[in-house]
């Protein structure tokens, strides 16, 4: 195995930026941007990105880069904010693109000392590995692991370099530059099944030659705390808050049924896009919900478990563990979005059946939601029948094994409605849509149009007022006066995004001022400053005006921050409602 | 056979405007837009589709346009002005496309008295036919014409409606709404080989569920001209200068050789893309030229013939046929762009391999040079090896089959590159590149940039002053000062393609002074009008800013302007050079 090493040289943890050339193998230890000593996670990868990033390079080409940045505060006792943001330039929207991942690797990243990680250039001779820990990077050849699935590739890793390390790597789609590849990070028992999904990074990190950083924190020097008091204080604000939400407390919705409640939820607001957007409503929504979920994990027991947490130190626990009929483990994690995108999306109502997707998508290297939507634009083509889940899996295994239809699906919704002359392709900028339909929650439209993410319901939860009554209470068919809304939530989330902290504590700092408040002093205690909520909005403005910037110098302009046509003439059931809000709030939810 | 009639009321034929809708099968007779009056062609095409279409329609959607137009002089007896131009939103580019051919139809529908036909709607009950003569429009249903090769549909077709009707049509491509589809029109002798081949017009015109237009003059009126002593006068001047430039002559280099002349020509330059754009220069480049051309169809005899016409009425006459070993007829045309899309560029140097790839193309209704540039990036991604003639025939097959790597094929050179990994793509706004290299002929780079119909060597042809010694004398190689130069030729080029003139005669009419304005005068003969050659300019810089406005709204901005990345990064051999013309140049090029 061909090693390279490079120690680090002794930059001052607070500000320690790592450059690693995959072309040359050169390790750059450098000091961060003074002007970006403040931020972390998603503020780090943007406003990195936007500076270093010719707008107009090619994705897969030498010129983009792969940034990785753990949060603020990740790495401290803070709650459930063990989350790590994966930015480059997206080779599935051709904009800007951050995803973030729960993982305890977030956590060895911050406490090795790494305030962001920037690979560069491409190998051009095989595949390697990369191992960081608290006292330099090496290289390792990694053609081993080529073609490997995730499941195996980790396996491999972690009886190499030993259970303690963390992992972060591609698939076969990675390797294979699928636009719909993501990156995978391990859970708290190292199963590789935390992603950043979203936009195509895992075909960057491919275009590389990278499958896997390794990381390592049992040298580092942990996280600095410049205000141990004051941290201690808001993390004790914001840990209260988080137990007393009917949301996010232990016993509550997201801790007992895991996101999947939501399935019950959207169905009966009318805004569960079924069979590829073409209605609102899913007959059988009930036996995919969260309730038939927790229940059939009880009735199974074994392996299976609801509650279990994506990294230490989390409070919500909202993740699962999938059992067999036969109780032994089939997948973790049956989220909301890959059970709808598997399931009501494609007619389909087996859990079972979308527990198998998902494992496949984890293996493979893929976003479990652009798989998801891809296979719904497939079955407008006529590639396989709603409701058929075999088919749906014959699918995805074709992606795994690179066939022809395996590649194109392998692409993404927008490039298989392109390939087979289909017109109905749910996407915003080339990425498709998540499990709310436009047409019914008004809101989370003008956010799936005007992030500067791609259709992206994270980037600004609307969802909270128009459905859940959390942050407010608004009629989700209302089209008016909601442009405000999704920018304000945009730039709280884009704040929320750097912090680290997982944006299910938005349900719990909407409703309660105090963990508002808890959850800046606990930055405020982490970095030394003196910020309130009037600067939460601020940084986020700055950082999404950044990502603005770069997509505008990548060609994008308000025509962008559309929907697709067939929402704007296509009455959706049971509501027989269009897309109607009027293109003046569009842009002004994205800043125009 | 399920027909529909419907009869002209009787507009004025000088401003008679079509208008069919195939969902409804209604059809209205309407007057030109009053502004429009003068003009014709591309000036038409361009005009009402800015006027009509959503720029962020679904090229593919019910709200796209296919836009037919003759142009001004066409059907009369203005020398080499048999041309006609088909408008839309494009499926390739997502921008504003019109592409014209040479063909006895576009007199025909001149003739019978169609200065625009606007094709709306989408059928949503099987495969159409409209046959449309001076008297009024007519529906057929067409199904059992569905899957047809243009050759056996257009036998069927005359042999159903007479071998003096003109023929519109689509192939298998267009059919299954592939971008790299054109729209096919017959020639002199009826073969449906004279192509709208960019853009993926032929998409578009399956997406309306129209398999073929079929027109009859014989009950139609002519063309009404208003000064027949001016357009006598001007007619004679330019038909003088036709016939007496060595390029345009009888007997001269197009005529001789037909533009195959340019191979050897653009070979010696360096300008000629090899093997995917990675060199510009073929060894065995003289295999393929005009020359080689010439000597093997006066060799072989029989049907072959050089100095073909492709309407009535040209004295260039640069159209060939080509004959099998036996001199039995294989193909006719084979043009510069196709020889060298599926010869140089994808090392093939076997004439007869590239006649059959052609006469592939023409049957499944596909543009060559798009065909070609596309499997450059399918050699590129390993899909076959460059130089192999046999297997880029199969891949054809497959795009005719659809097979999913036909299907991803038939979407044209960007989606390939996207589907296959691959970064050095040659594309503008998704448009495949023509055979002129961008590094080593600077200007012509500049047109690809910036002209808003994606890579287009029509567009703004500066091969004439950079290589060909026409209209001035300038170094290739020079990046500097060719902003004005491609400004000034795209206009004075949307100008001619409204007209109706061939673009070869601009040899003539950039080197003869009596030319261009005997071009001017037949023009003001058949309008009436009085221009001069600053109205050439200024009429076609309307047109350019309709377009531009266009594709503003659909989404361009100047990032849009620009070569793909990795023009800028690596070298063309023999030269060495990357593109290096300044971005200041390629904006005021693109009127910025």
């Amino acid at each position: 195995m061909h090693i390279v090493r490079t120690h680090w040289k002794g930059v001052d943890l607070v500000s320690r930026m790592i450059r690693v050339n995959m072309q040359t193998r050169e390790v750059m230890e450098e000091t961060l941007p003074r002007d970006y000593g403040h931020l972390g996670g998603r503020g780090l990868t943007s406003m990195l990105a936007a500076d270093e990033l010719s707008p107009t390079c090619h994705p897969l080409g030498p010129n983009n880069k792969l940034i990785i940045a753990p949060g603020i505060v990740t790495g401290t006792r803070a709650p459930s904010s063990g989350r790590v943001s994966v930015g480059a330039k997206s080779p599935l929207t051709g904009g800007i693109k951050e995803s973030n991942a729960g993982t305890p690797v977030s956590q060895q990243l911050a406490r090795a000392g790494i305030r962001v990680l920037i690979i560069e250039g491409q190998a051009d001779d095989g595949l390697w590995l990369l191992r960081v820990d608290g006292d330099g990077v090496q290289f390792a050849n990694a053609d081993e692991l080529q073609g490997l699935g995730m499941y195996d590739a980790a396996e491999r890793i972690f009886s190499e370099y030993g259970g303690d390390v963390g992992i972060m790597g591609i698939g076969p789609g990675g390797e294979a530059l699928m636009s719909m590849a993501g990156v995978a990070f391990n859970d708290n028992e190292n199963r590789p099944c935390r992603y950043s999904g979203r936009g195509g990074l895992g075909a960057v990190m491919g275009s590389k030659g990278l499958k896997a950083l390794v990381v390592d924190d049992s040298d580092g020097s942990g996280v600095n705390i410049a205000d141990e008091e004051r941290f201690r204080q808001g993390t004790r604000d914001l840990s209260n808050a988080l137990t007393s939400h009917d949301v996010t407390r232990p016993g509550g919705t997201l801790n007992s049924y895991g996101t999947a409640a939501l399935i019950n939820v959207l169905n009966e607001a009318g805004g569960l896009p079924t069979r590829n957007f073409s209605e609102g409503s899913f007959e059988t929504a009930d036996e995919i919900s969260g309730e038939t979920l927790a229940d059939a994990i009880e009735e199974r027991g074994g392996d299976g478990m609801v509650g279990h947490s994506c990294h230490p130190g989390c409070i919500i626990q909202c993740s699962n563990i999938w059992p067999r009929p036969d109780g032994t483990e089939h997948v973790s994690v049956l989220e909301y979005e890959s059970d709808w995108a598997l399931g009501a999306n494609l007619g389909v109502d087996d859990l079972d059946e979308i527990a198998e997707m998902i494992r496949l998508c984890n293996d493979i290297g893929l976003d479990t939601i652009e798989t998801g939507v891809t296979l719904g634009v497939a079955m407008e083509a006529g590639l396989a029948d709603f409701g058929d889940g075999q088919r749906a899996i014959e699918l995805i295994r074709e992606i795994e094994a690179g066939t022809p239809t395996g590649r194109i699906l392998g692409q993404g919704a927008e490039v298989t409605g392109q390939v087979f002359g289909v017109t109905r392709v749910p996407t915003v900028k080339g990425q498709g849509m998540p499990a709310y339909e436009p047409r019914a929650v008004k809101g989370m439209g003008i956010t799936y149009a005007t992030t500067p993410m791609g259709a992206d319901h994270t980037a600004g939860y609307t969802i909270a007022p128009e459905i859940l009554g959390v942050g407010g209470d608004l009629d989700p068919l209302d089209p008016e006066n909601k442009g405000d809304l999704s920018r304000e939530l945009q730039a709280v989330t884009a704040f929320l995004d750097s912090s680290g902290y997982c944006l299910f504590i938005a349900f719990a700092i909407m409703d309660m001022e105090s963990g508002m408040e808890g959850m800046i002093e606990s930055v405020n205690g982490v970095l030394g400053t003196d910020w309130t909520v009037d600067d939460v909005s601020r940084i986020g403005e700055e950082i999404l005006a950044a990502e603005r910037d770069f997509n505008r110098e990548a060609g994008f302009t308000s025509a962008h921050d559309r929907l697709p046509e067939f929402m704007r003439y296509e009455d959706l059931p049971p509501h027989d409602e269009v897309f109607d809000v009027d293109e003046r709030d569009l842009d002004s939810a994205a800043g125009r």
